[in-house]
């Protein structure tokens, strides 16, 4: 199986080589981490945070076995480490805090999509796999919003499927992207697996090669049909689109729906409907699959297009037009055993962020819309009428969130999406971010450095 | 654990309502289906084979669990199958044979990645597993293949390693990402577990945050390098690059690297090799890392940047600027219990493919430079002289292929690029493909469509 027993291996050679430093000079020191973004994407106004889930299975299972003890020991690297760091590693289980937002909340940069706060091994240790887990989940679930805003521009709203898993990133990708898809607005996926483990709805049409499989495409329309009666969704483009709808039209019974996977689908839509509504199938839904994004169904449901569903695939799983979440998992403070504690700010140029352990405060005007936000230290009162974001996940290595169902996570990112202004819902980004640094984090930043954060 | 034991449920659902039709309306035949890209991604000259270890250990492993059959059964798409289909899939194995060219072979449109025949449902199931694990791996080799032919556009060669495992689309990504890096030509890669599941060099460096949890750089350096003595690599730009060097060239003894993460590379490089240079450091190498890609690596060097080695993430197990691969899973022919054989082509327009199974003649001249391919029928006469690509890696389901070491698909994947006349050896396409297709294959074609298919 793949998720979720992730080898404590699949980590960068530095993590070890870190805490074998820590080991031997003896950090004894909690440190806290943040993974968030220091800027969006191209083209995007917001995040939509997700792999929430994943990240909290991996920290409770996290422990090395005795064959990865031994291949960590025969690497040149590790030939001065003392056997007390392995005897070490092998005792370990992450023990520490984790607070973060919950799976489907809007997040802008900056804002923490994890705080991590551990023994400095611990919290180093985890740092590359919960980056790939919350930067890929979270690109995703990013674009689903984007194309689920997009399915809102119609005349009526309409929904999209993902259809992705064959061009996702490896198997494991695919099913991810299933889940992060369907917490960012799809009703389902194509991936069986998805829908086995996670409870996502599933959907299915038919490929060409079921059509070429038959000796005519009528032959082929009408055995899928008798053995789908309620679940059939006949795909058009395999010889002839209109042709292939002419023979829909001859079937006993409408089919639920039909696909074209091809061609100029404003004209085709409209010519297949024609055909069907003339023959005798109104309630045949129009499916819409091709290299599908928000930017040609928004197109598509302006011009009028008379589509049911859109199958989204690769643009989805893969976020074509940003492929890659730069989120970072950053050291913002420590604290000695004596209760000295540190704030930590990485003085680089284009890479300063904010110091300490922070919350976020959301701001929502009497409408429910989102007007700002408060990146604060964590310590700071909280502010009265806003909501703090960040919710304490898990506490001393044991979960104290439970695992919710994914159509309750969807539901707060369609919450979460209603409640934003109509300037962050557009395909380009036309605001700044909304987040504010509170008082007591601009007086910290100023105690601490010469050098200004990048601005928010 | 991750790969390879994928469940045969992650597929799309389309393939097992296909796969009961097959069953229910009897169908016997054997079909061939073949893998391959209709065009390049964007800038490619060609593609590096990559995945089919993964795909044949996926198809030895091929079964339903009860669990698996059950869920089928409540889905209300199957309502109506009758058992006998749930009873076929229990006892389901991939029978096949399988042929395919060798990872590390250089690939252009229209050639086969597989060639899978195998009864109709057993090839048709595994269509989104072999999709998923070969485009994957495939674009990531023949990304890496780029940035590999970039390191050797300076004065000398160069090396690069996979540093992306937390930028890709999720842990397996990154896994499969350091496999198919190193196959296309990365010297090895900062993730542990591809080092110890496939034995890939594993390098390492150090994080800001090691620097930050000390009080002092100078500290940070020292303890770093008495733990490390053979293998220490520095991070300079924590606080200031030059002055992380001066701090370098303080140390008791120089280390085996520094890395330099921010700024300006090429002057950035040049002062910190004068400063290691003048402290006593001459044999120190400079490691860059930071959004690193086969152009930037090509200005650098070719601006004679002291640079020795980089380290390529988010760019490489993204292929940021071709982030999916156009793979395609079709129906090429079946063979039918009587002994007839069908041809098939589909004819919507822009996605016409070649009937028939194929095999692919790679023609060289006198000094081992690719010349052209010919896109043959399997069953043709050998052509005397040239290569034939795909070979016979499983057969009845067992494979016939062992288990090659990445090295020696690391070494087949250079070789064929030093094959590779220098126009396709650019960062962006000068030629076409040199694909040419048989007479038979030209006749075939002739006889089944009045619609060409889409040139070569």
């Amino acid at each position: 199986m793949l998720t979720p027993d992730y080898p404590v291996t699949l980590t960068d050679l530095y993590q070890l080589t870190m805490a074998a430093g820590y080991h031997v000079h003896n950090h004894q020191q909690k440190a806290t981490f943040e993974l968030y973004v220091r800027r969006l994407p191209a083209h995007r106004s917001f995040l939509i945070a997700a792999g929430l889930e994943q990240a909290l299975t991996y920290l409770e299972q996290l422990h090395f076995t005795p064959a990865q003890l031994d291949y960590l020991r025969q690497l040149p690297a590790f030939a001065q480490v003392p056997e007390t760091f392995f005897s070490h590693l092998a005792q370990l289980r992450f023990t520490g805090d984790v607070w973060a937002p919950p799976e489907g909340t809007v997040i802008f940069p900056h804002e923490p999509l994890l705080r991590i706060t551990a023994p400095l091994i611990e919290a180093q240790l985890v740092e590359t796999l919960l980056l790939s887990l919350v930067n890929y989940q979270t690109l995703v679930a990013s674009k689903a919003a984007r194309v689920w805003l997009a399915c809102q521009r119609g005349e009526r709203p309409v929904g999209f499927t993902d259809f992705g898993t064959r061009r996702a990133h490896g198997p494991e990708a695919g099913l991810l992207a299933s889940r992060a898809a369907y917490i960012g607005g799809a009703i389902g996926t194509a991936n069986v697996e998805a829908g086995l483990r996670y409870g996502i709805p599933v959907f299915g049409t038919a490929a060409h090669a079921w059509i070429m499989a038959h000796d005519s495409e009528a032959e082929a329309f009408a055995n899928f049909q008798s053995l789908f009666p309620q679940h059939t969704t006949l795909l058009l483009d395999t010889y002839d689109t209109l042709e292939g709808a002419r023979q829909v039209t001859r079937l006993p019974v409408p089919p639920q729906g039909v696909r074209l996977d091809s061609g100029d689908f404003l004209t085709l839509s409209h010519e297949v409907r024609q055909i069907l509504d003339e023959g005798g199938c109104a309630q045949t839904q129009i499916v819409v699959s091709g290299d599908m994004n928000e930017h040609k169904i928004t197109e598509l449901l302006a011009a009028g297009a008379p589509i049911d569903l859109f199958g989204v695939g690769t643009e989805l799983v893969t976020s074509l037009d940003a492929p890659s979440l730069g989120g970072v998992y950053k050291l913002v403070e420590q604290r000695h055993p004596d209760g000295r504690c540190d704030y930590k700010l990485k003085l680089s140029a284009s890479k300063a962020g904010y110091p300490g352990a922070k919350q976020v405060y959301r701001h929502y005007d009497a409408h429910g819309q989102l007007v700002s936000d408060t990146l604060a230290l964590a310590d700071e009162a909280p502010i009265s009428g806003a909501e703090p974001l960040l919710q304490a996940v898990m506490v001393n290595g044991q979960r104290t969130l439970p695992q919710l169902p994914l159509a309750e996570l969807r539901a707060r990112t369609l919450t979460q999406l209603q409640s934003l202004p109509l300037a962050y819902q557009g395909l380009e980004p036309e605001l700044p971010s909304p987040v504010v640094v509170s008082p007591r984090l601009q007086e910290l930043l100023r105690t601490l450095s010469v050098m200004p954060a990048a601005p928010l």
